[in-house]
């Protein structure tokens, strides 16, 4: 290793910049750091800030922004160099990341052993892979490219790196939905089934990606969800069940990151969904696992098929895990529930775990379907009497005291509110509904202000085969501002198609 | 497609930060814009000025560096953009790009023909397409992932989206040399002699990217390069040949914005090698072009087989682009000249033109080749008279006058300048040398301060197989600060293998 060169040494000061989990660092363009090395716009450097070191992309700062002996650390950068006052901080070249030689391998085709796998996810979570290494590895895997030995090994390598629960002994509970259908929030109602059936389910759940409400994000507007590990075994300790986010919990953390590149690219690809999945449940200490797996033609699996293929992945690879594991198929060819958006969903929950006159019957169906499929896969259980069970548990008010009771152990119940301004949008004419289009209405909710304005959303009861005559309501806007509930309703006008009405 | 939305107006500044090619927006976290429409970091926005549309990443700002009506613009998006003074920019959610469904296509196995190739270049020099679209791209394409008729395909597309160099009736020749050999400076003599023997060569060379020194970089130190279209055009209508930087001229941009993500990921492939070689060419105007390829452990071609089935795929796409082309296959193993930076690479140039007593002869004995080989080549040669021809234009001056006047009609003649500081790295035992490592002599060129100082960089005149007492020594390095000395001295004593000395 060479010496450091005398002039690389910089103030470091922070930028401000969220670049996502990306660290970047800015330097000066006359700075002697990148006269020195050489370097320029996107190097990847290793900055060393006291004992720490962090890999970094360098973005280079013309003008007088920045003053020619600093160095501005992005927020990512900034959180990993966690620099004392008035610290410096010493550049060189990065070296290329360990697992360089398992990326290019399977790049040009070759197989990836336990070995590459966990060489890979290890520079995946220390941030030694850039953007574009992180693109070129889920480009190499996109499709089938992944076989079933490599979804094995990624998924052991991803539950590697990270945290991993340990319950003690006895069954696990979990459940997981395979991709994002409008309003399908059963989460809060199978766990509170399931726990008030005397089952443990210790659930992790996201908050909104790409979607108008993640079950996080549902959850919160009625209780705290953003606990730590030692407050989250407190309410599974105490009540069975939880449902917190798992951001806090770093379960499967290489999955957070190879996201930043998944989202924008949308490359489908059925070994790393199901390495994503799987890792996620080994970390939480899951050991029975019902997935549920809406299928249709804007939902995440578009056909039969496709859901067939990625069962079978799913099942090989849970069984060699040593997960017990089921898969549902369930409809996934529209909304489910009422209400789309965080508040609007958390009423339909309430209301099925109430039991109100109103209450969607689709959420409750489906709610009792996953919790009684979950029950059948459960130790002990006489399969077959699982949706029995749900439904006695649902009807008798069991699992509303159970979900009040998880509630109060996160920090307290709060009735979920309501947004100010609603509009309908009108049926432009008579007729039937032929189809709904899950990904336009999810972006309709999302321009009323979902998830940020948790009481903005949109309201549907419509489904396929209703008669809708002209003028009556497709469906209800919600927003908080007259500027989003406008916008939204322009992106309605401007796509009629949303939903598909058959002539009378 | 939806109105903008009310909020979305910000003033328009500019952040002074280059990230190289790619637009990057700043925003600051609380505006109107990342609220409304639900922007975070890495969104792809579209961004109006006035009546310019520019799709970029955007990177939000917490903190008081940016105020909440602003939005910051990196050095591209600004150029992209070109706001007038006080102009305000609106914001969307980005399209997906025109060619996503190719990328897409291409990553699922899919070939790619005329217009998906058409469709990617055309998103690619628009910077429609983002760094991880960019790179997944290229990992699609890696390997022999590329079919002949998809090269062909993509060779044809890049020229179209770029500028064509059309230079009338008559045969146009052009060299390129495939990968870097330190020091393996021959265009500027190829050039001098193929011009003196009455032949049109309007030759375009790039900087460089990874090495120490381009032939743009070296021939710069003797003559200005960066030359307009118009320019280019008077020199080589005036002394039928010219050496001229290419990044004034266009051609194949969309090269240069592959580059970007291929050289960080550093994915061979044949195809693409292949495209962005003949896409030059054929964009430059050439009829008649010689390839050379130096094959070696530490070259960029390293084995007869790997140069065997580069040869064929160059052949088989220029005969069907209609050049006429010859691939000329050269000893890769060790540096060529004495020099390696732009100012000792042009002291070599000169030397050989010159016929000066020390001049390099392997750097003579490369041009002649080349040389010769690309007069082979030319309409009306009689085959194997060429290395005699380029001999007796070296020898008897002609090369050398065509050379300076080349030089003056791109602005004038200087004489290169030489590094105040040098140091000679002694030979640590005697023996014979057995192997010289191209990339790391490369890497102390370039921590000695080459190609930013153009004097500095080192020289080596010791070849395979010649003897070494112990002490003598193995190269000069030269600097223009004592810090770049020490600093290119302590990579060379962390890495003693440099040069293999074999035991006497």
């Amino acid at each position: 290793m060479a010496a450091e060169h005398p002039h690389t040494r910089l103030r470091v000061i922070r930028a401000g910049i969220d670049t996502y989990q990306q660290p970047v660092v800015y330097m000066h363009r006359d700075c002697a750091v990148c006269r020195a090395e050489g370097f320029k716009a996107l190097t990847r450097v290793r900055m060393t800030v006291g004992d720490r070191q962090v890999t970094a992309t360098l973005n280079v700062v013309t003008g007088d922004h920045l003053a020619i002996d600093e160095v501005a650390l992005s927020e990512a950068a900034w959180r990993a160099a966690s620099p004392d006052e008035h610290a410096c901080a010493t550049f060189r070249h990065a070296d290329p990341p360990a697992s360089a030689g398992a990326l290019r391998a399977k790049v040009f085709g070759a197989r990836l052993d336990d070995d590459a796998c966990l060489a890979l996810m290890r520079d995946t979570v220390a941030n030694q892979l850039s953007d574009i290494e992180l693109a070129a590895f889920v480009t190499a895997c996109a499709g089938d490219r992944l076989d079933v030995h490599e979804t094995l090994s990624l998924t052991r390598a991803m539950v590697a790196v990270g945290e991993t629960l340990d319950w003690g002994d006895g069954p696990v509970l979990d459940k997981h939905c395979v991709g994002g259908l409008p309003g399908n929030r059963t989460t809060p109602i199978v766990v509170a089934i399931i726990a008030a059936l005397g089952h443990r389910i210790p659930k992790t759940s996201s908050r909104a990606i790409t979607s108008p409400a993640g079950t996080a994000d549902t959850m919160e507007v009625m209780t705290p969800v953003a606990l730590d590990l030692a407050a989250m075994r407190r309410v599974v300790e105490r009540e069975g069940g939880c449902v917190v986010w798992g951001g806090n919990v770093r379960l499967s953390p290489a999955d957070d990151v190879l996201i930043r590149v998944e989202r924008p690219l949308d490359f489908d690809s059925d070994g790393q969904l199901v390495a994503s999945v799987l890792s996620k449940k080994v970390a939480a200490g899951a050991s029975h696992v019902l997935i549920d797996m809406p299928v249709g033609a804007t939902a995440k699996v578009r056909s039969d098929a496709a859901a067939s293929t990625l069962t079978d992945r799913l099942l090989a690879t849970g069984t060699a895990l040593g997960l017990q594991l089921s898969v549902l198929r369930s409809d996934g060819r529209q909304p489910v529930g009422i209400g789309i958006g965080p508040a609007l969903e958390a009423h339909d929950v309430l209301a099925v775990l109430r039991g109100e006159a109103g209450a969607p019957a689709d959420l409750r169906d489906r709610a009792l379907a996953v919790a009684g499929a979950l029950l059948d896969l459960a130790p002990g259980a006489h399969r077959g009497t699982g949706l029995d069970l749900a439904r006695q548990a649902l009807a008798s008010g069991r699992a509303l005291a159970k979900f009040y009771a998880i509630c109060e152990a996160q920090g307290g119940f709060t009735e979920p509110g309501a947004a100010e301004h609603r509009a309908d949008v009108p049926a432009p004419r008579s007729g039937w509904v032929r189809a709904i289009d899950n990904r336009r209405l999810a972006k309709v909710a999302k321009l009323a202000g979902a998830p940020m304005s948790a009481v903005a959303g949109l309201a549907i009861t419509l489904r396929i085969g209703d008669p809708i005559p002209v003028g009556a309501p497709l469906f209800q806007v919600h927003a908080q501002t007259v500027g989003e509930l406008r916008y939204a309703l322009e992106y309605v006008a401007a796509h009629p198609s949303i939903i598909t009405i058959t002539e009378a």
